[in-house]
């Protein structure tokens, strides 16, 4: 899995008809550290994953093993919200401190 | 996913039986904001995606899943037609207003 | 599916035992334009290509797809071989103007 | 599979349901020399891997072939913890020597 | 498939257990002309290569289908050793030649 920054949304009314009802959200891949690099990529989100928040997600088939995306045509899927991330000893990111 | 740009087609009369009747648009990878990146490649039309229309793809096995491409040999399928990208509160693309 | 061409042959007799009578083609990427990239790689030919020809192929688990390939261990495989590239309105390649 | 280093962890109370119970490791690649790359992933653990030990792991569809990740959205699982590296005929790594 | 040359071994005692029996090889990726590459990858042997041999690897899912690693979690398999390479009408190498 990779991580990952919330940054936005994309909408597509024609698709195909297994992608109804899937919401499609833009991600930026994340170093440990916080920094944002400069790869983008669309994910469906299984999870309600909200603006700005640091999601895991999974790429290719094993996208399609979540409880809700089996066998349909996605390649990202967002399957965990980060509360927390430690390198080393040290914690580089806590989503209670931010938001506390 | 992936967003794309169609830019161009690519015909091809001696193929894998399979994949008769599929057409072959030629996609140019795009980021979030719009810009053009260098990569391109090849992927299979299932909704009908028009040239300079902004598209999703989906790549590997899961583009296998749409609801016309079940077992055949194609790793890029375009599975939707882009309505509209937003990052932050910022929208990036709007078809609907482009084309207006 | 990414666009190669043909540059040339790897021969293996000491393999698996699935792999027997497939033939080793070496793939040059290749961009729209004609322009051939650094990155070349191995696939199995489906399609009967030949040397210097312009072909589809197709990586990852797709590439057990086609007629011949099914639960082979092969991750390229070509699908097709190319007739013409258009980008825009512009031809880009054009076999029969070539071999013309 | 790649040669990666446990750099840390990340903690998500907020998943998928099939992801319940599983560790999620942050591993740095590394080369065969110790060196560190940049890039870095996020691994599930099925081996127990610790602090700085050097593994293994598996990408994409067979990180779902272990023992215990069987249908599980994951894309990169640890499958062993590395003992020894050697190069040519030169080790590069010993993990009992490092420990001893 | 990739081109790569046997560079060194790496043992791991504690796997996951379907992995047991299996031979880890360290692979330096190879162009046709015989440069070597900065990436380096580990891949199972299915076939018997050994140091410095120039073999062919499969990776992802494809590394799953050969006669011996079924549902094994494995993402690079060397599925031959390679008798030569010719690029246009040159030989780039030859084992025989090498061995003679």
């Amino acid at each position: 899995m990779k991580l990952g920054k919330v940054i936005g949304t994309v909408v597509a009314s024609h698709k195909d008809g297994k992608m109804s009802g899937f919401k499609f959200l833009l991600l930026q891949d994340m170093a440990p550290d916080g920094s944002l690099m400069d790869s983008t990529l669309v994910a469906v989100d299984t999870v309600g994953a909200g603006p700005d928040e640091i999601v895991l997600y999974t790429t290719g088939s094993s996208s399609r093993y979540t409880a809700t995306t089996h066998d349909i045509p996605v390649d990202n899927t967002i399957v965990a919200i980060v509360d927390s991330i430690e390198v080393g000893s040290k914690c580089m990111y806590d989503k209670a401190a931010k938001n506390g």
